[in-house]
């Protein structure tokens, strides 16, 4: 009838990959996805949509680039939510790791519309796996 | 340039009132909101979107009505999440208490397109509050 509970800390347990995102939830069109962080994410922009970001372990910080190339960092810390506005090139991190939840709609790829040199290894470009990919 | 983080505990923290939600962010034309639980919510549906939940603390039950009338109730924890889909007749309910984080479309209302019954004191039938409305 309905689909089953997915408790956060379990699903986060079930694969060790690095901002390699995992889609525990849809609803409507949109993705509920979770990530373990470590290291340096790159710049990479979402044009046409927000994403929303809720730090569930360790400190994730986020570099933002604005219109004028100035460039702020946003301090995440477990239990901190914020929001990317769409059209802002931004560059994850969290240099001693961390898990992330985030929401974003189906088929939102990773490293977004454009992105700022290669892909390196530890990034997986991808629009979520699922959880049993692990 | 950017909104600012908001931290899920403290800002639970600012306010008590039950089933009153709060809007701690905003991504595309969804709100991400917060609240206390405890108690029974009441049958309502809501027919045109799915509504994500996340347990952040406590035990949150929500029972969950078929086409054919049956009924089961699924008990979620801190850090279950789990997906009403639009259309399910359901009625949340907190017996010892919990808090709650959901995502929704932005005009949401918190008792649903249709409910059972009259609205008791206990529930604000809502869109969502600011944070800082207290």
């Amino acid at each position: 009838m309905h689909a089953k509970p997915v408790n956060l800390t379990e699903a986060l347990a079930t694969f060790d990959d690095v901002y390699s995102p995992r889609v525990v939830a849809r609803m409507n069109d949109y993705d509920v996805r979770i990530a373990h962080a470590a290291g340096d994410h790159m710049w990479h922009v979402h044009e046409d949509t927000d994403e929303f970001f809720l730090v569930l372990d360790g400190r994730f910080e986020i570099a933002l680039r604005a219109a004028d190339g100035t460039e702020t960092t946003v301090v995440l810390h477990r239990g901190d939510t914020f929001v990317v506005p769409k059209g802002t090139e931004h560059k994850p991190s969290a240099p001693e790791g961390a898990s992330i939840l985030m929401f974003e709609p189906t088929g939102t790829l990773s490293t977004g519309d454009r992105h700022e040199g290669e892909i390196p290894d530890h990034i997986d470009s991808t629009t979520g796996h699922g959880l049993t990919a692990g």
